[in-house]
């Protein structure tokens, strides 16, 4: 620990000058094995598999439930703040044994992924985009002091999970295997500290199409009596902490017959109070709005101010845009873009489409935002679940997700 | 589920006005058992007790590490979302069995508190103010999904299990057994909703005195790079997601020789940026401060806006001061209150004091803070570990928690 004798004192009569005379903090906030690297290092040879004695039944496709039934095997790491990540192990799918007093149940060490591992029409397993999982993982850990660990090392190990857990991959388009990697604190004591051990595992659940009959607009409820992220905090990162917090709000929103709600940022700019879009907590957000003056359409999401969630399909959206919407004559931004820009556009007959993003569903059209009492019409016809926009960006994902589009980088046959 | 269609839609050109349509939410937000009483109360009659077979050795009293060590048994309820709380148990300290899909180990649904028994000098146990922790714990659950309880009949079950345990409760002054109440939501889904069900637990920790040689001045950094809450957000419940985003920020203001770190929130008034003194994230912050023009000492928190912890020991505090400091010719104040008149007081030599407020220390004394380079002297001669105010608090308060002003209505004998 460093000594204050060398820091200037502030005593009664003096000035305070705000200079910088101590290490100002970086913008990255690094994990606790940041100093040492080896304390990241994974070794994927050193994998045991202890193959299940039970196998599971499979479950028929029509009753899958998003998360409810999971694979035969679990993968985990154990990792200590001596020793670093430990062999990893492929175990029959169990429970964990936690003493009560241990770090995750009291102060929410805990970030996880959301990912899926599919089957293309050769019968090969893919990954979508694992890298980007990974950096991700690393990142939330980071900010609440769980440890880093080597990325392409851990999808080696997801890639042999998949292939022992295979069978519980559907083959029909729109099923998957949605992988969850958690990493969690596991240190035994209620002081406040970094924790000096975690275990890092990935549990697996065969999943069904989001919209088992095809796409199916959802209605948003805006909400401006909560607030999910700030700048500054870790909104950014997909951290437990940020979850527990929503699920008020979406039961209110789903009271009033919303199926989710839309997280607003009220700011005040040039003395006017604006509500900013952010996302949707379990979804990015993207509208489509055709210029005032110009009739340009343009394709909108919040940028990556740290107060939303780094979506890999909102990425992956903003990419395929840019490269296929953008020589159709279309504008791509990430920038802010608050309420009543959109209930203008909604008024003017300029908002064009409204759809969410994420691993779930890949896209969920919105047909309507409730806002201020009124409710917003986010321009698809009565007839309509979807617009071209969201329909185009759903085929094209799902496309390279199922290997069809072929050879496309972001798809990872295993 | 409401339907949408009794909702006016805003369609193109039609104008969006702000009536309130649909039922506008609470300001307080309900747990998921709010419309059912019957699914809070708890049959205090019906606990079982399963003592140990193995008694721990107790610790010597210079060995005790907060939260390190642990007293024989816990106490235990399950609840689900069908049947309410089931019958309690006392059971001697074990490991929890859980499914690696817990939605507590994903989402952060778990909120705890923070209190201790105590042994007077007729070896009476005493709890300090229970009903004021049951009280946040109900708010804190409530904010996240997590079914509420009958406090009173908690507080029975606390009773019956520091009567068993009581043993680890030391005698001497300084010490007590520190009581962790928990509560985990259990349900077995990822799925991102209301858990199903959840387990209340307390376990116990025997505690020394927070600085043995008597107290030790801190010092504290001013973090301005990262923010701990906001309004709106759930900075005033004692959840799991408070805390793992204070770490890292606590460890670079460790690195930097700071003990703690000091959570402040910008906010522009009249054209300026000042940043208001929140909370310290383990504790309340409380200064002492003479007038600029009448010299009349203030003593001055933080008020309770939803961005700092209501502390039980915070508002002990402010009861105590109101009482004994006020005839004295002080004022006490809640108020919002930022670095730059901490700075100017301390400049001036009007800073008197400044100390936290926390369960773990009752209060500890602030040599300095680190804020924008430099180091504002609190007011503390070099000589001093802690100022008159600050003394005084520490025997009053003590002198209930231990029975030593007899009859007080904060200590509850049992």
């Amino acid at each position: 620990m460093a000594t204050l004798r060398a820091l200037p004192r502030i005593t009664p009569r003096a000035i305070l000058r705000p200079q910088c005379l101590y290490r100002r903090p970086n913008s990255s906030l690094a994990a606790p094995d940041a100093s040492n690297p080896k304390l990241q290092q994974i070794d994927a040879s050193k994998l045991t598999i202890t193959k299940t004695t039970t196998p599971k039944e499979l479950i028929p496709h029509d009753q899958l439930i998003f998360g409810r039934n999971f694979s035969d095997h679990m993968l985990s790491l154990e990792w200590t703040s001596t020793h670093g990540w430990l062999a990893p192990n492929i175990t029959p799918y169990q429970n964990l044994s936690l003493d009560p007093a241990t770090c995750v149940l009291h102060y929410a060490f805990e970030a996880f992924e959301g990912m899926k591992a599919y089957k293309d029409k050769s019968g090969n397993v893919r990954l979508f985009r694992p890298d980007m999982n990974m950096a991700r993982l690393n990142k939330s850990v980071a900010r609440i002091a769980l440890p880093t660990f080597d990325g392409p090392a851990f999808i080696e190990l997801i890639k042999q999970f998949c292939q022992l857990d295979s069978r519980f991959i559907p083959s029909a388009r729109g099923y998957s295997l949605y992988l969850r990697p958690n990493m969690i604190g596991t240190q035994r004591t209620l002081g406040v500290g970094p924790p000096g051990s975690a275990l890092l595992y990935l549990i697996a659940s065969p999943v069904g199409p989001y919209y088992p009959t095809g796409f199916k607009a959802i209605s948003l409820e805006a909400t401006t009596y909560a607030v999910r992220a700030w700048p500054g905090g870790v909104g950014a990162s997909k951290l437990g902490a940020n979850y527990a917090p929503c699920i008020v709000p979406q039961m209110q929103a789903a009271a009033r017959g919303f199926q989710q709600n839309l997280w607003l940022f009220e700011e005040v700019v040039d003395g006017r109070k604006e509500e900013y879009v952010t996302e949707v907590g379990t979804m990015n957000l993207f509208a489509c709005i055709k210029d005032k003056k110009t009739g340009q359409p343009e394709l909108v999401t919040a940028p990556l101010d740290g107060t939303i969630l780094e979506g890999v399909v909102r990425d992956s959206i903003l990419s395929l845009a840019r490269e296929r919407l953008v020589p159709e004559g279309w504008k791509v931004s990430e920038r802010r873009f608050h309420m009543r820009e959109v209930c203008e556009a909604a008024e003017e007959g300029r908002l064009m489409e409204v759809f969410g993003s994420g691993t779930a569903a890949v896209v969920s059209p919105v047909r309507s935002i409730g806002y201020n009492g009124g409710l917003i019409s986010c321009g698809l016809p009565e007839d309509k679940e979807a617009g071209p926009v969201t329909q185009r960006m759903k085929d094209w994902i799902e496309g390279i997700q199922y290997g069809e589009e072929e050879g496309h980088p972001w798809s990872w046959k295993i």
